[in-house]
């Protein structure tokens, strides 16, 4: 089969074979999957990651067993149900897991992928591929809700307005918070405008040491020490950035100021697909680009450059 | 008046007019004063701060009214209760406030200092002056109580056994937590062990991932990446380091770990009092050496240099 290889730094298509299921695994054949910045990052080297990149997609389970045909996406930490962690119902931070083309596990920039059969979910029938391809990256916009209490009074600011941003953004609207998503691409601005949600300029924010909530989403390191300047004493910053060669910033306002700083990964699918079923958030208006798998070098040059949002890449097209 | 300055990076022992208290404050002649952490680090440029250092202190006040002969401490942080932080409860953070030898407000390594009278509080009869000098560390110590949740259950790392390491494991130690507290000076760990506190030397570490919370006091920008290493996934790190230059670290793996990272600064200076006039905490064990402000510049020399705990300095001798 193809698929989308990360080697010593370099990206290519290859020709590899296809996968067999484990035990407890099902084989899926990827209809759509989506670009990342995590992606992208790894390229660059981020956290030693080589073989087949690639997290977010939806397929569809093959194999001739009884679950062939569903549509499902995946629940990308595959974890081992014993340590620690998993006892303590904090499976996403197995001590043992294998991430979905970012540790240990083959990812989805490929014809097919396997994953354990409890990590895959059906995607109900009104949510199309297009959107249950965001599936993923929803629900881990959707977990900054589980870490921080934001309340119709709580002023928010999400910072950077690209892929996790833009759904940050939607997500964190839901709520009634006094919300500002603050970014430098006019084309995001003008999507935020467009779903009536508040919107500034970087170049034009003021409002340091302001915001109850800050919510880093720039994937860059230069966005926390911004973050850190908007955020009020006794504030909270989340951190959604994770950056090849790290992010770092001067902590010491961090302690003065008495900020929590709180790290945030993946969320449920589960209500990812649900929001998605509901169409509370547009997801299909951040598409930028579909490109046949074949492409895919050339997609992912696509999704690093400037002003584009989400590349899709189309497998088996 | 003698006092010690910080004057473009140099520290000296000077001759200064005796300071007049405003509407408003009191008048304090200095009894005897500790050195923080903090002192060494303006010495090296931290905050940017110039003129007479000094926050840890008890006092008489002094100037013939109706306050003459009281023997405070001092609420170092000094506020217009005015502002957004004032008028939330979070007066600490005052956004137009002063602070006692570290931000717009002459210090204490003098033999006269003021402050607002509401920032003098009593000190009970019980409670010697080298006991009631520990009252500002100490109140930053117990701050880390009300930042996050200790229960008997909760397994607790102090990371550095220094001034205020040694304070913040005997603070909680009193709540029967599983601690380790963990530092690199043989005198402090014989210290930990007299108190019946459990300590390894930093070289002997080896529950990475594990410790569900963790304090770094170790004032060094080192210490973060180590209590990061330290903290379990979704634990917490309460950070008591401000270095000039700044900490800094490589927050990839709080992001992946879902770390909370709480910047800790000041406490409660009556429960301080509390707690030292209930002899639960042992504060002279720490006193390394007393000098006369005389000798202020040699102390602060002293007071840097390794396996030194507690330098006091007494004005007037």
């Amino acid at each position: 089969m193809k698929a989308l290889l990360v080697d010593s730094g370099k990206l290519a298509l290859r020709d590899v074979p296809k996968p067999s299921p484990a035990e407890g695994e099902a084989l899926i054949s990827v209809r759509l999957a989506g670009i990342c910045a995590t992606d992208l990052e790894i390229l660059r080297g981020y956290g030693g990651y080589q073989g087949i990149i690639g997290h977010e997609f939806v397929g569809t389970i093959v194999g001739g067993g009884a679950e062939t045909g569903r549509r499902v996406v995946g629940e990308i930490n595959c974890v081992c149900g014993r340590c620690d962690m998993c006892q303590s119902g904090l499976s996403n931070h197995c001590r043992r897991r294998t991430v979905l083309g970012i540790k240990d596990r083959p990812g989805a920039f490929a014809e097919f992928v396997t994953l354990p059969r409890r990590n895959c979910i059906d995607v109900p029938a009104s949510v199309s591929d297009e959107e249950a391809v965001f599936a993923e990256p929803l629900a881990a916009a959707i977990q900054v809700l589980r870490q921080v209490k934001i309340e119709p009074r709580t002023s928010v600011a999400v910072l950077g307005t690209g892929r996790l941003g833009l759904l940050v953004a939607q997500v964190l609207a839901r709520t009634g918070c006094k919300l500002t998503a603050i970014g430098r691409n006019p084309a995001t601005l003008a999507f935020l405008d467009r779903r009536r949600i508040a919107n500034l300029n970087a170049a034009d924010v003021q409002q340091f040491g302001a915001f109850d909530v800050v919510v880093d989403c720039t994937g860059s390191p230069a966005g926390l020490p911004i973050a850190l300047r908007l955020v009020r004493p006794r504030g909270t910053v989340i951190l959604k950035t994770t950056c090849a060669g790290g992010g770092s910033a001067d902590l010491s306002d961090l302690v003065v100021n008495e900020v929590t700083l709180i790290g945030s990964r993946c969320g449920s699918i589960h209500d990812a697909l649900n929001l998605l079923a509901r169409k509370e958030v547009d997801v299909t208006g951040l598409i930028s680009r579909e490109l046949p798998l074949d492409k895919g070098v050339e997609a992912l040059a696509l999704a690093a450059s400037e002003g584009v949002i989400k590349v899709l890449l189309r497998a088996g097209a």
